[in-house]
């Protein structure tokens, strides 16, 4: 990807939103150049026909950038999806749990809960580990997971944006391994052959909201019973290449642009390399505070991407003026999820080093003066 | 709304494709004066927390302004739902079909197929009319539909795309009548009260693909098995204002330019104004040819968003011709859908009275020369 236009004089954010998150500048200054006219075409993309060669074209590149940047087999499709992570919850049981088996869930937060009542509906599972009992800090260990014997799959979130905890390992199985990965796909080299199925909203990594990306080994796919609507099973996108019905072509489009400055960054080592130096900052600036911020996660399962922390010992006055003064200086999205209260910090791909310190900085000026 | 940005020295082509479709250059003018920046928050709209007050504003706007422009009563439900027309296909009987009791389905063409090719999956139902002998060349008359007693509801599609035929009176009927809107909604005025559900992907006459705008009766959304997956309730979108998960944002952002600039032009009966002289221009020149240009469709029938026909006699060298000459010219989109051939005009609200003129040029023209 080019980047056409100059930069412009105008105001950008230092942007920690936990998702829809930022998006990179090169990218965002690209879709503005050519916003009335692609590629000489005269029609914005969100104005071609998907069965144009312009932009199948594109549709192809998306596949086949996200099959580079994460070393994708050949016996794999990725597949782009409406309904975002809320619909996986469903779709994945719907084309994968085989009659009368269990489903194996990892639960550790309120991502993998939604998955668990939509399983409640009617799918055998059996929730094989949790971490509940201690509040979510921490993921499974490989010792604690209870595998069923015949497991259709076994289920987890990689990274619970809410929690702020993440695998730092694959968790090992005979079934096959179903990922939640959408809020750290393609934040780091993984192994594709390790899993049975990716799921991931694009709207934290790879782009906007809008799209899904679903990266399934093609065999699991045809357990799907022929009889499920023509849109909820992962074989029709599989065989039109997620053309069947129309795309949600801007997305796709936007995701393609995100995939080529991953590339343009070095690819997932190079970006892996640029978000542990950002964590590193923000955790280091967390322990040097002497217990004003403090992060309730177990180190072994402190989340690259999500960081989240309390302040003063969770006084939320104090945690309401730290988003309200950290708004004023230009840094947005830091207070947790409304479930959980306390900060939350997202340093998703696009978020980069000079943003996290200056949020350092203002972290250490803020406990100076309110500390 | 208003334009910021000054037009540009850009080359925009005479887009008459079936969707995704033209767009009002002033909408596409707008997007891209913000699109770095939008409104001062230093984010642009895809960078944008779905829980913020400025997306909530935006999401509400898109509402509101579906419901003054089409005059909802307020026992309907407006809301944004991902997937399509093809999920709409399967998500309208999971919701509103009664045990027991049949569908009935007028059928016109290619997107009511599709719709019973999920009703055969295991919902009852009942070709209440069809037109099939006929080629589809028009839709039906009311004598010619036969109701089933109890009917869950009767399904219809009001405009054909690939057909090109358009139903002028909304069929009569004791059962909720359920309309997929897909391509003509937003064209005309229409009784709301009439239906008891109309969905329509966006990507015709209303905005970007990737968001399908449901209106739906509050009470025929409580049919459904709560049991079903959540994503596929339409009770779930009613209850969050279509905020249970993340949205498809920039879409619905730009449904709401899109619906603004259509207020701006006087509204539906501005629209349906420019509309009727678009097809007017367009069908009085295809009779004027003597026929070297014929629109198969019957008078009665015919859509005045899709204008299909044939040329010298449905010959495909001339046409296929026709298309690259066309294209050559500025004018793209012209050929018919691959399953049917001919020509295919899609005059959807974006489009001009300048790009028909300039149309009914080039085939005077073509015809003179070619004829």
């Amino acid at each position: 990807m080019t980047t056409i236009a100059p930069a412009r004089n105008v105001k950008r954010a230092h942007n920690f939103n936990a998702g829809p998150a930022a998006l990179p500048l090169p990218v965002l200054e690209h879709i503005q150049e050519e916003l009335l006219d692609y590629n000489g075409t005269g029609m914005s993309v969100m104005e071609m026909s998907h069965r144009s060669p312009e932009f199948e074209a594109i549709n192809n590149a998306a596949e086949q950038n996200l099959r580079k940047l994460l070393a994708i087999p050949e016996e794999y499709a990725v597949i782009f999806v409406q309904g975002g992570g809320s619909l996986q919850f469903s779709m994945v049981p719907m084309n994968l749990a085989l009659a009368g088996k269990p489903v194996d869930v990892l639960h550790t937060g309120s991502w993998t809960a939604k998955a668990i009542s939509e399983l409640k509906k009617g799918v055998p599972h059996n929730i094989a580990a949790s971490t509940e009992a201690e509040k979510f800090v921490r993921v499974p260990r490989a010792n604690e997971i209870k595998h069923s014997p015949e497991a259709s799959y076994t289920y987890f979130c990689t990274n619970n944006t809410i929690e702020g905890t993440q695998y730092h390992e694959v968790p090992a199985g005979a079934a096959p391994l179903v990922a939640d990965m959408s809020s750290d796909i393609a934040s780091r080299p993984i192994d594709v052959r390790k899993f049975g199925l990716i799921f991931a909203g694009a709207q934290k990594n790879l782009g906007p909201s809008g799209v899904t990306v679903v990266i399934v080994r093609k065999d699991l796919a045809e357990r799907a019973d022929k009889n499920l609507p023509t849109m909820l099973q992962y074989r029709t996108y599989i065989k039109e290449k997620s053309l069947y019905n129309t795309p949600p072509s801007f997305a796709v489009y936007v995701l393609k642009l995100v995939t080529e400055w991953i590339e343009s960054e070095g690819g997932l080592a190079g970006i892996q390399k640029r978000n542990e130096a950002k964590a590193k900052a923000l955790y280091d600036a967390i322990e040097a505070s002497g217990g004003f911020y403090k992060c309730p996660v177990e180190k072994a399962s402190r989340s690259l991407m999500n960081v989240v922390f309390r302040i003063a010992g969770g006084d939320e006055a104090v945690e309401k003026e730290f988003a309200r003064s950290a708004s004023a200086a230009n840094l947005v999205g830091t207070p947790g999820h409304r479930s959980v209260g306390g900060m939350r910090i997202s340093l998703y791909n696009a978020v980069g080093q000079d943003a996290v310190d200056a949020l350092v900085s203002f972290m250490r000026e803020f406990q100076r003066t309110r500390g």
